[in-house]
């Protein structure tokens, strides 16, 4: 552990603000919340009150970006004001996360890479599951081949989803709130844009949002995954990767999992003989918004390390994975046919 | 318990043959193998030998109809041999219970409903899934409407499968393995035929069989179900069924289950305090080929009870079920480009 902090400045006083900053206190390394901007100052101060009363509170987000006490700045804003607060807090100097999705699309990903080009500082959209210990060790296996390959990931990811988080001019929907965590979890174990997208789904006669949609992605040689995100019923919120000799269940929540279940070999899945559980407990039973928000610290130490060691992007999630992620997401919109109107802005 | 023995001829001296007599003895009616028939007396004899001793051993499956002593004969050949050998038992006025898939194609079915029109005689798919008391439970739940309307089947059926059973010349492969169960868990389910049918898949290049696919059934009114099988890799092997106010999961193997997992009310799925395991227990530990045939003795049983009251189809899967099941397959097939020699014989 080193002992200098990192100091946060939250934009956007919401609901994973709040979890994202509760969650440093029980990280490795040293952070702190400086500041907190919201729309309104009025926001800003009762936020700051309630949630981090050491805090400065500020009532715009540009104030937030000139405090030089704030080393780096989460952004925790509604998707489609991503990539701008972005674009500000980079040449205001400082480091960011910004939540995920980094951007509306892969126009505006692509577009805000090429603005932050030559920055000193670091930039990482927020992928928390990735850097969860449990992602890591499936990671790990992917990476030594310990299993051979990985042929087939599945994952589901489904509950009926509030009428308020369905909007094209945000950019927001049930893709973006979780159907990009399966296409996440595929690029995790791929490390690759897939050769092929196809999908089935369906879209919303009032909203103009997808609805659900089951995914297949392919890879070549022999690889390939299965996904699928429904935002009106009740899912199993699991994921599955099989490997040549193994494999591995990830069971609800599959996208912040405090235990996986791995068999080793060529067997089936659930031979009792083969199964072993590995467990990876957040031991923090405070209250969140959202389910197990106490592993946003993985994320958070990532970016500590990440610009401890000087690097402007993360070695483990850096900005072509994000770009990567944002395509496969924009080709599943376009066979869904959901367009959102900031497609045509980054033409 | 009646005390009438149903006496049964097999025809098909294979695994399944074996697995369906020796789980007789645990049913609840009274059953009794007397005669079993292969394509040479040889083969006939020595499973005769080893496994139903007090039997009598054919050579030809027509001497076996032609035995007075058969009350009914079960059909365990090949797929592409199903109906041929259908419509000759009825013939020979025999009760039939001929294995799934009951024909090739939708063409066939047809053809064989057509030609035993009239009939006396009892005649049924073995659908052996259907007739498990914990599918019964769950077609309880569904037909009293306990928890509203069923809104999502997903059903996965997968494992590395054996060369030799890809075949089309023999209308045999994945689909016909266990693709037709993932398709009959969503027939059971909203017990009629999808409005659409959506299919991702491949082929294999060897072999011009089926590998894979993932299907999109929907049945209008917010109704579907998501359906994935693979033949080159180990899946979990479970179905999972979404109410308006429940869910219901099957563990493995779904298709034979011991154990079904209940949640009552409009919650996540694992949420323990809604969770209730019922266990359905086959209670037998003897050799079968295959996973829990001794429930091939629910099926059995059904049919005991179906011909004792005189009907000449199964009141629970009458053959209406089988063609719309075997329609779908037929429609999976032509978008995944799987092609028997039998379609053509059957336009």
């Amino acid at each position: 552990m080193s002992s200098i902090k990192l100091r946060w400045g939250l934009i956007g006083c919401g609901k994973i603000s709040h979890d994202f900053g509760k969650a440093l206190d029980k990280a490795e390394h040293p952070h702190e919340i400086v500041a907190c901007a919201a729309s309104s100052l009025d926001r800003a101060q009762k936020f700051v009150k309630e949630h981090f009363p050491n805090a400065k509170a500020y009532g715009s987000y540009e104030e937030l970006f000139n405090d030089p006490l704030v080393d780096v700045v989460y952004i925790g804003t509604h998707n489609e004001a991503h990539c701008p607060w972005v674009v500000k807090a980079i040449e205001a100097g400082k480091h960011v996360v910004c939540e995920k999705p980094f951007g509306t699309c892969a126009g505006e990903v692509r577009a805000t890479i090429e603005k932050t080009k030559g920055r000193k500082t670091f930039l990482m959209e927020a992928f928390w599951s990735r850097f969860f210990p449990s992602w890591r060790y499936i990671r790990n296996i992917v990476d030594k081949k310990e299993w051979g390959e990985p042929r087939v990931v599945q994952a589901n990811f489904g509950y009926p989803h509030e009428d308020e988080l369905r909007s094209l001019e945000r950019a927001e929907g049930p893709l973006t709130m979780y159907g990009l965590y399966v296409v996440m979890m595929a690029h995790y174990v791929y490390k690759r844009k897939p050769e092929k997208v196809s999908v089935i789904g369906a879209t919303d006669k009032k909203f103009g949002c997808d609805e659900w949609a089951t995914i297949a992605l392919e890879y070549g040689d022999d690889k390939r995954a299965v996904l699928y995100y429904d935002s009106r019923t009740w899912l199993p919120q699991n994921a599955f990767v099989s490997f040549d000799k193994g494999h591995i269940q990830i069971p609800q929540y599959f996208w912040c999992p405090e235990k996986i279940v791995r068999w080793e070999g060529k067997t089936w899945y659930d031979n009792e003989e083969h199964r072993r559980e590995i467990e990876f407990p957040l031991n923090d039973n405070r209250f969140f918004n959202y389910n197990h928000s106490s592993g946003l610290r993985y994320e958070a130490d990532h970016a500590y390390e990440q610009i401890q060691k000087g690097h402007t992007e993360s070695e483990f999630h850096p900005l072509s994975d994000t770009l990567e992620i944002v395509e496969t997401l924009d080709e599943i919109r376009r066979q869904l046919g959901v367009h959102y109107p900031h497609d045509d802005k980054f033409l």
